[in-house]
This record gives C-alpha cells, sequence and structure tokens, in this order.
C-alpha cells in the first residue's frame, strides 16, 4: 500500500528535548506520518501532548502498553507502521519488546538499553522477527561523517594508525540535578540512566562515531571515569586509551564538565597516507590533511565527482547551504523508512541504503559502557571490549 | 477549527530546487500539511510530482487557476488555507494576486515579482485584502540574525556608521545556461528573471538582510553591474555602494561568478560602540565586537539571559545541535502559520510573532533591482532608492 | 667589504611604533646593523633614543641633516651604508632626498611623501642615482602573500574577474587624537599626515596589496569617503570601486571606525578557474577555492613542491612555526640588503632577490590617494587613477 | 658595564634548524650580540658556520671546550656573557656543565638533558653556582599563554579539573631518518635523542606548557606509547592519562604520525567556572568559555585593562600584527637577559621578569620522559611522577 509511513511514539510528551527532535526529524521529508503516541506515563500528560501534536483524540494513548494492544487491532491502511521510542534509557526496553514481539519495526534512542543482557535480549528479538530496528546514534547520519566513512574504506588515508574521538560539553559542571531540569534528572540518576552517566550519554557516541568511520573495532580498553561534581551518582567525565584490532591506537574523552563547551562531538583520524577531522558544531565541513600536498577542505552538497554515494544521499540542499543536526537526525529516519517500505515489499536494501545505527550499534554501545566502567574501577586496567 | 494548516503548492515539481526546500520547511514542524498542488505547467509532470508527494490523486491540478478555483468549492476544514508559491521570477504574480482575489493566504519566493510595476500591484492587493502574505527571505529567520537586529534595535552597538554585506556565488562562473541546469536556465534569461541577473536573486537578499538587521533604510546606491561571461544577458556581479537614511555608509556587493565560492552571505554591522559580523555558512554564530573589551561569540541555543525573545523563538534546540538553512526558512513558514491563524481568529500577534519578511520588504526588493540596474546603466551614478 | 649592512635611523625615537618595528625587522636576520641615528628633532630625545638602544654616544644626532653630513665623512668601514626614514608621512622627503644625494641608499616607511609632487620628485632622484629605494609595504612582505601573486602569475586561477581589498580597523573609532595619542596625533592631522587620514594610512596597503597580487593596475576609482568622528579633519573610512586594466572590477574599502576590528586586512580575488583568500591575522594560511575540486589550505612553509621560489625564501620556518608581522617586515630589509650588497658589488639581482617594494609603489600609493580623494569630492565620480 | 649582551653559541651550523632559530630570537630585541661559536664537531664547519655570521675569526671555535677556555681569558669587556647551546640532546650536557663551571651563564634548548641523571646533576651545578639557566620551551613566552597562566592564578576559572594538551605532528610519518634528513635522523636515535622519540621531542613540550598553564604538577601518569613505523627503535606516538596534584584529571598526547598536521600544540583547561583554549597555530588568540555568558576571544596586544603584566610585556606590536613562533622564543632571551643583568648587578627581579623555563623545568621534563616510558612498559600502569 502507498502513502506515508505512520508512526507511534512512545515518550516524548512536555519537556522532552528528543521527543521532539524525533518528531521533526520524522516529519522533515515527507514520508512518515506520526499518527498516534504514548507521550508520558501519565495519561493526562500523554493527551495534552498528543492534543498540541493534532492527533486524533482516540489514537493518544495512557501507556505504550495500551498503544501497541490497540493498533495492532486496526486495519492496515490505518495502523501504524512502528514504533518510535524516546523515553530515557530504564524504559526503552519495555516499548521496544514488546513492540517487536507485536510485530511492529522499532526506532529507539540510544543507548540501546538499561543494560548489556537487554540489548542482548533485544539483539536476540530482532534476529528472530526479522524487522527492523534502528538506534538513532544520530551523529552517522551527516554527510560528510558518510564520506569520511567511504573515504576510509576505500583506503584513501592508508592504513589506519591513530584515533582521536572526544565529546566534551560543559552543562553539566553545576549540580544541575538539583533544579528542575528533567533532562539533568534522569541522566544523573542510576536507576534511569544504568551504570554510567557521561559515558553511557555521550560516550558511547564518540564510540559509535569512531567504529562507524574508520570501520575499525575497540578490542582493549583502559579508562579513567570520574565524578567531579559533589554528590553526583556517575561519571560526569571519562578518558579512555584504545586499542583497535588492527593496532591503531585511540583516545575517547567525553566530559560533561568542560565548562563552556557546548556538544564538542569531534573525531580526528590518521592513517598512513593522511588524516582527516570532523567537528559536529561544524558539520557541513571535512577536513583532510595529506602527508605531501596541501590540505583540502570538503563541504556537505559540493558536486565533486568523488563524493561518496552515501554522503551524497544524505544532503538535501546545494552546497553552501548549511544541514544541520535535525538533517541528520532525518538521515536515520529516511533510510529507516526504506528499510521498513523494503520489509514490507520484501525487497532487498543496497548497502548505502540501509545505512542506519541498528541493534548491533546498540549492543556494542552497551559493552562499552560495561567495559569502561569496569577498567575505571580496577585503575585503568587494560580490559577486553565486551567481556566484561 | 484546529488541526494543521492546509497548504497548496505552485510549482515546485520534478527538479525544482526551492520547492522541496518550501516543503521540508513546511514540514518540519508538524504545523502545516501540504494537501493539494499545481506542480507544473505540464499536467502530468504535476500528477507525477504529486503523487510522489503522497498526494490525493484529486487534488493535483494540472494549473494554478485550476487549483485555486476548484479548492475554493472545498469546505472549509478540507480547502487548502494558503498558497505557496516557488514559481520562477515571472510566475509570482499571477498566482498571488488569484490567491488573494480568492481569499487565499500567500507565502511566496523572492524577489515578490518580475518588475517593481507588479510588486505595486501586489502590495495594494495584500492591503485591501487584509491576508497573510510573506515573503521567503529565508536568511532573515536564521535566530542570530533576529538577535544581531534586537541588539542593533536596543542600541547595544549605538549609532550604526558602516554596513558591508555581501554575497559571493561561484556556481555561474562558467556559462552553466548553455548545459541542461534548470537553476542557471531561468535566472539568467531575462524574459523569466527580470531586468537583474546576480541582483535580482541574491543581491536582495543581501538588501533585505541589512535593512532587517540594521533597521535602517537604503537611501541612495551607486552601483556597477558587470557582466563576466560571454554571451550572458544579466549581470553576474554586482558592487553597491549605499548610503542610508541615518548617515551611515554601506557596500552591498554580490556576485555569481567569485569561483569557488558556495553561497557566503555575509553581514558586518559597525556602531559608535561595537560591531558585529555574521556570516552564513556559519549561521550559529554571531561574533560582537567591541570597542574596550574582548570579542564574544554567541551561539544559537545558548542560555543567555540577555537573549532577544525572537532569536529564542527562533531556535528549536539546545545549544551545540547545528541548526542550518532549513530551521531558518522553516521559522517563515511558522510565524506565517502564526499569522495566518491569528487572522483566522481576529487575533492581534505580537510583533515578535509576526516576525518574517512581508510585503514591504518585496516591494523594497524590487525598488533596490531598478535602482542598482538604472545607476549601473548611468556609470554609477548616485541614485535615490526607489525613484527610479 | 664584508660584515654586517650599517643602518641608520631618522625618526623612531621614544614613544614610536613603527620605528621599533624597523629596528626588529633589521636586527632578525644578522644581516643589518643599527650603528647611527637622528631620532627625534629633540636631540635630547635622540640622545636618550639611542643610548637605550646602545649605539656609541658620538654616533646619535640631533637632525638628520647632521647624521648625513657627518657620516658621509666617516670612512667606508664605519659609515653607514643606508637611511632608514621612519618619520610621519610629511618628514619622508626631506631625509630621503638628502640622504639620495649624498649617496645613501634608503629604505622609507609608508606612503612615501605627502604628496604627489614629492613622490614624484623622489621617483626621479631614485632614477638619476641608481641607488636602492625600499618602501616599507609590509604586507607584501609575507611569504603566503607571494605565493598568491606567483600562482596568479602563472595564470592557475585564469583570467581575474574580481577583487575585493579591504582594511578594517577600529582604533579610531573615538577622537583619540584629542589625547595623548601620538599615533592618533599626527595620523588625523592634514598638516603632517596629507590630504587623506585612513586612505592614506592603510587605504595604500590594501592597493599596494591588490597591484602586488594580481599584477593588475587600476585604471579607474570611484570614491565615497567619510568624516565619521565629529571634528575630525580627515577621512577615517572609505569605500572605493575600481576598474582594473584588464576589465576586473574591484571594491576596495578601508576604515578607522570598524569598531572592534583589529587589523584585518583581507583580500579576495576571483579569476576564470578559480578565487584565493589571504587574511593578515591569519598570515600564514592562503585559501584556494576551486570551481571543481575542493578547497585547498596552503601553509608558510609547507613542503610543497609548487611552492614558489619568492614565497620559499619568505619563509624561515618549517610548517607550523607561526611567522607573523615582524618576519614580514624583516623580508623586505632582506631583500633591500641584497640590493645593496649587489650594488655595491655591481651585481644584478635576479627577480626574486629584488622583490620588495619600490619607489614605483611610492608613486601609485600617492596617485591613489590623490585620485580617491578628488572623485569623492565629485560626489563618487569615476576617475582615471593618477589622472588628477 | 652597558652595552649589548655577548653570546656564545654551541652548536647551530649550517643545515641546523634550531640554532638559526635561537640566533634570530637573541637579535630581534637588539639586546644580544653573538660574538662567538664553536658551531660544529667539525672545526671546518664550524669556521665556514661563523664566517656566515660574521663573526670574527678569531671567535669561531672548532669545540665548546676550546671555546670556554679561549673566552674565559678574554677581558670582560671583550668576552662572551653566556652560552647558548643548541644541539642535539646527548650533546647538552658536557657544555652546559663545563659553562656553569667556568662562571657562564647558560641558555640551553630542550630537553635539558639526555637523561635523568644529567638534569639532576646540572640542577645541582645551577644551585651551586647561582647562575642563570634558561631552558627553551619556547611555547610558554607567547603572550596568550602567559594570560591564560595568569588568568588561572588569579582563580577566574575556578578549581581546575580537566586539562587536555595534545602536539600531532605528521613529518615522521614515513621513515624519514633513512633519508637525508638531520632533523630526523638524531630524533630518532637513541644513542643522541634518548629513551624517548616523540615524548621527548614534543611531548615534553605539552608537560611543560600544562604544569605552566595550569601552575599544577602531575602527580601520577599512566602511558600507552607506540612505534608505527616499522623498523623505527625509539616512539613516535603517544597517548598518556595524567592525575594532578590538585585532583584534576589530564589527558597528553603527542604524535609524530599524525599525518597531516604541522605543529598543533594545543591545550584545553577546564575549571569549575569556565574553561580556555589555546592553539600553537593561532597563537595570538585565547579563547575563553563560560558556564554562564559567550565566549570571549582575547588576542595579543588588545588594550584591555585586565591583561596581565606578563602577558603585556611578552607583546611587542599592538593588537592585529600577529607575533609568532621567533617572538614567543626571543621572550625567553629576553627574561634571560634581563637576569643576566640582574645578577650581574646583584639586583633582584620581579617574577614577572623572571618568566622563563628554568633548570626545574628541566628536571620535570627528563621525569616525565623516564615515567611515560616506564609506565608504558608496564601495560599502561599508573606510575606516580618521577619516582621511576
Amino acid at each position: 500500500m502507498s502513502g506515508k509511513l505512520k508512526m507511534g511514539m512512545v515518550g516524548g510528551g512536555e519537556g522532552s528535548f528528543i521527543g521532539a527532535v524525533h518528531r521533526m526529524a520524522a516529519n522533515l521529508d515527507g514520508e512518515i506520518s506520526l499518527v498516534c503516541g504514548a507521550f508520558s506515563s501519565s495519561a493526562e500528560k500523554s493527551k495534552r501532548s498528543g492534543e498540541a501534536l493534532y492527533l486524533e483524540p482516540g489514537r493518544i494513548y495512557g501507556s505504550y502498553e495500551e498503544m501497541i494492544t490497540t493498533e495492532k487491532t486496526l486495519p492496515e491502511e490505518e495502523r501504524m507502521d512502528f514504533v518510535s521510542i524516546v523515553t530515557p534509557n530504564h524504559m526503552h526496553f519495555g516499548p521496544a519488546k514488546m513492540a517487536l514481539e507485536n510485530g511492529f519495526h522499532v526506532i529507539c534512542d540510544k543507548p540501546v538499553a538499561f543494560s548489556l543482557e537487554e540489548a542482548k535480549a533485544l539483539k536476540e528479538l530482532v534476529d528472530r522477527t526479522g524487522l527492523v530496528f534502528a538506534l538513532t546514534h544520530n551523529y552517522t547520519g551527516y554527510p560528510m561523517v558518510k564520506e569520511a566513512r567511504a573515504m576510509i574504506k576505500e583506503g584513501k588515508l592508508g592504513k589506519i594508525r591513530k584515533v582521536v574521538a572526544e565529546y566534551p560539553q560543559g552543562w553539566l559542571s553545576t549540580k544541575l540535578e538539583d533544579t528542575d531540569s528533567k533532562q539533568a534528572g534522569w541522566r544523573t540518576d542510576p536507576s534511569r540512566s544504568g551504570i554510567a552517566g557521561c559515558m553511557g550519554d555521550i560516550g558511547t557516541h564518540a564510540e559509535n562515531l569512531a567504529e562507524y568511520i574508520t570501520g575499525l573495532k575497540m578490542k582493549a580498553l583502559s579508562a579513567d571515569l570520574t565524578i567531579f561534581v559533589d554528590g553526583r551518582l556517575l561519571d560526569d567525565d571519562g578518558s579512555v586509551l584504545i586499542r583497535f584490532d588492527n593496532g591503531a591506537k585511540g583516545i575517547l574523552f567525553a566530559s560533561q564538565i568542560a565548562a563552556g563547551e557546548e556538544n564538542e562531538l569531534k573525531i580526528r583520524v590518521y592513517g598512513e597516507k593522511g588524516g582527516l577531522e570532523w567537528l559536529q558544531s561544524d558539520p557541513n565541513t571535512l577536513t583532510l590533511k595529506w602527508l605531501d600536498q596541501p590540505r583540502q577542505v570538503l563541504r556537505t552538497g559540493g558536486n565533486y565527482t568523488y563524493y561518496s554515494e552515501a554522503a551524497r544521499k544524505a544532503s538535501r540542499l546545494p552546497s553552501g547551504h548549511p544541514e544541520g543536526y535535525l538533517e541528520a537526525f532525518a538521515n536515520i529516519y529516511l533510510n529507516f523508512a526504506n528499510a521498513v517500505r523494503a520489509h514490507r515489499n520484501n525487497q532487498t536494501l543496497a548497502e548505502v541504503d540501509r545505512d542506519f545505527p541498528a541493534i548491533e550499534d546498540g549492543l556494542r554501545g552497551m559493552m562499552f559502557i560495561e567495559t569502561v566502567v569496569a577498567s575505571s574501577k580496577q585503575n585503568s586496567r587494560w580490559l577486553e571490549f565486551g567481556t566484561v
């Protein structure tokens, strides 16, 4: 059947940051329509949120269980096609599991779950059902990130030797969780965030980005996590040394007490022939550094013939028209939508069209969290990735 | 009545750049729904375009006349609320006029018309009907542009002395109109573009930005326009000296033969107490320069209490999450939608919510075009703005 | 005879900015030794200044006349080889003329003289004596400026179409000449500075840079000069449209009321094949912009084989070791010293070693000043360069 | 006695990079005169080098021993005041020791010696003789580095929490030591460089800069050093986790295989109230990041009243006139010269005038080298700084 794909949302009610982001990302390209939602654990709040989104009253639910159960009974041309999960970490597993078990595709915020155990269970379920599962590690949605990955894959930098991935933020420099900040509240609360704070929230983005761009896998980690703000229960800063599977070395650091930094996710990769650099706050630029010729500055949307197909597909505008965070996020929704349509039509997608973070990325994210926390507890002992 | 606002589109079929931009901008915030369109003068092409956009077959029209006539007969809860016009310049006036005359609000791409005469007629019609008319000078939609305007209005830079507005592009460095480039084709064709090429296409953006940010009006202009590419019929480069109404001096230049430049719209304003700088390719940054203290770098979404309400409303994301061209464009659609709802409800909007370019901006844009073309023909003679 | 070249200085006593610059530039490479000076019109001040510079008491003079007369009588191995003139504009001609007439080479600050008439007289004298005359338009001393010139000369950008040269400063935004600022005092005083203020002081730098880099000559100018600060007698801001001899168009602006700007001399040049950009506050970078490939970033000292000989010779350090204003200045002194030695040995220098601004540059600078002042007085009428 | 200070140089003959740097730095301010040298272990090469520097033939020596012995016999007004040592690491100790033992002050390139043992012996000697000893960790000579130090000392950033110091270079990405590169040759040779390669050559700069700016001391280190280029004998890359004495955490990395990087020494410091960032390739800028107000950009030479005295003294030019590597280097020579004069006159210098790296810095540099090498050998075990 034709028409836009129909989305049901779990979480993302009033006061949510990431829920609105998911909705704008889903809206942008006109391929997806929000048709229903369980926006809050408070039925009243969910109702208010759904009405503000112009939903039909009957499609605003008080819980995800109600939503999934009810939608399942609707005729195919009406019922939602997939569930978007935008709740805090501890509330990912429940709706994801139930959606998959009831035949709904899932797109879920990161990290994929509260624990590695949950992630493994989800992986098993995705494999078993064959449904589409996307994880919104949105930074891999940027065109220049895709171009970086393609260049390295084609060997343009030669064998990779060194990777530096960093994600400094400053917004938790004070004890913001003692104010009414909803965002700070759950992220610093072990019962909702999991065993890691900063490392789970943004360290996993850096980890995912490093593996996505380089195509390498982290093999061993040595970490030093810190809680700088008095009374906080989870790490708000961490530094990690990395050994990759090909012999490359790495540094990853993430911080939420890097006072004055906004969201400076940055990656540098150095190979035998050259290096590259990408910075999220200037996302349409990819700097190439060469041993024997001047630097080159690639820009989103430039019409250079050597641009990768993945980068071209991820860009909506001619060069010089800045695309940002929402467009990168929308690229995940767009490719996810492609995959859902392909699933429906029993088609196989080209790799470039399946280019979104999936359950495997979620699993590695949880392994990363568990490994760095364990290494830090053992005074930065080197630990094999994912074996703790 | 509630629900999303309903949009009908004129132009923007297959191969169009700006049509897709308008649709994404309209989609982003979930306030507007595309319900019908006349996407091409070819009925078949219009049909194909509309189907790809998941429109109902019956709402895909072969001409704007058909669209307006038919939609007018639909019940209010079905029929379009406003028309979005995304055709080349020579095709703005017809649909705008007919839409207004039939009670539909209009949002129109820039420049507002083919000639100053048409612009005056539209102004008269907008004034008479009281309908909402927005012009997508999208660069004024950026949060940092709004902040710049607010700062100057509050006198933070003191009396303004000097303004430098520039818009260099390089994409017409060769005779691209001889290829199958639809974009180059109409822009360099006097029968579709009007009396100016570069000055109409991008010079008007610089003009609009300069007046928007400074709150000043251009009083006299001295221009030197050039056609650099052999065989081209309209200016592809121009330099303009400006005298503003308060005594400030200005320079405006726009070029489409600035080889290697993407879309480097930039403005610098200097007052008695300080200066500011904004660059479209780094749109989330506003640099403040002071006589007696270090530079300051404002960033979109920063939570500084002195941010203007207009800038805050124009930003969807926390600091560090880059917003781009589409978000700025969407701000015009969002404020336009507010105005349409207010019109429907007989409400008066606060100034901050009527913050979008309107018919007056369109009129001044046409005056700018006519003045610079006339001045250049008279060997850069100083001419009063809009009096030619 | 061997040994360092011996320099005598006119001006540059206590409180001087540019005198110290000249001395550091002359010192840097160990090729020149300051042996004597007439540092001030006050003999006592000259003495104090000379002593602070460790000069022999007998070589500290009370006037340039005394210096030239006395030094001429010294044996060749003792007496100064050349005179460095670092006085305000109205005091260039006297010492330059007397030095040349007495067989001393001259290196002089810019603009070369107080009036075009003086400049012509000096040109005649330099031509007649065959002595070496250098003018410290120091910005052409930067390696990346030389590289830009070489690239354009070799046709890498194709035929040049557009040039934008700008020099905004903010330090005269208030009436600084009413304080004890020696620098502001003479620059805003027509009796010491000449007929132009901002245009003479820094506009000439932009003019010289534009002609040096492009190899083009300005053919006609249209200028709009302004005095923004109440009670000031000379222009503190100016905008100029330019027509070059090859048909290229240009914009030049200079301002001393661009509040918050330091010394942002910048040039952009666009040709048929590409463009380039250089900015004095980031002097070791030259950005190349291409029609069909990504931007390239050249850096001082990079070991790329296509670097011009002129750029290589102008750099003392490996890449990554920033060279600045003084090193650029020193390049003029170094090439001037080469020319003086060659003169002594009756050798002919290769062009790359005569690469310093000379009397012809001084003459064109004075023509520029006279033309822009005249054009501005005639309401920006286009005037042929140098014909006023 | 008056006059310029007289310098004798050890090393720095033909083909040397750093020897020429020291001479230019010593020349710049006109306070120091090169009077003699032993420029090479080859007497002939030393002679050729000295002649090119316009030295008197009798003051060009075949060995440092000859130089020190001979100069000691000269009358005070002729003989050198101090020795500048610019040889490879293994040749620092001999001349430094002999110079000190014979009453000559010493300025020496870094790292101070071949081993920690040698460094300790020198420290003992400096303490015993009371002579002036400077170490050219030149990056601390930049005005903005001094300003950063002053701001942190005054508590403007609050208690320091995190420090990230990095020094990526790419020039040893290939086995350059197999070519005729003199620079690569000794740096990769354990018999001339010592136990570390990259970490000794540039890691120590990052270490020195971090301690200088923050005023903190490194307390424990965990390092992972790597040799990436086949056949190389010393580390060409290293990553270090740091624990500082006040509880702050740090990351330091240095690399000579970061392909395409020039000399990107950079430091970021985050405290409870704000952060700062400085980058050697843009040395005149210091970026301040605040929790609750916009970023500020300090610039060398800006006349802001809160500038520290140390920064002001380290700047020769008004704002907007870029000062570079040589000027920073010259600041060490200038302050060293002040100290030598003060020693001669039995004066005590204000702290701001003794602001140059000294023997203590040299000692800590050697401790750093020994600690990181030992930690890396023990699989990144945390080791107390300097206790190996």
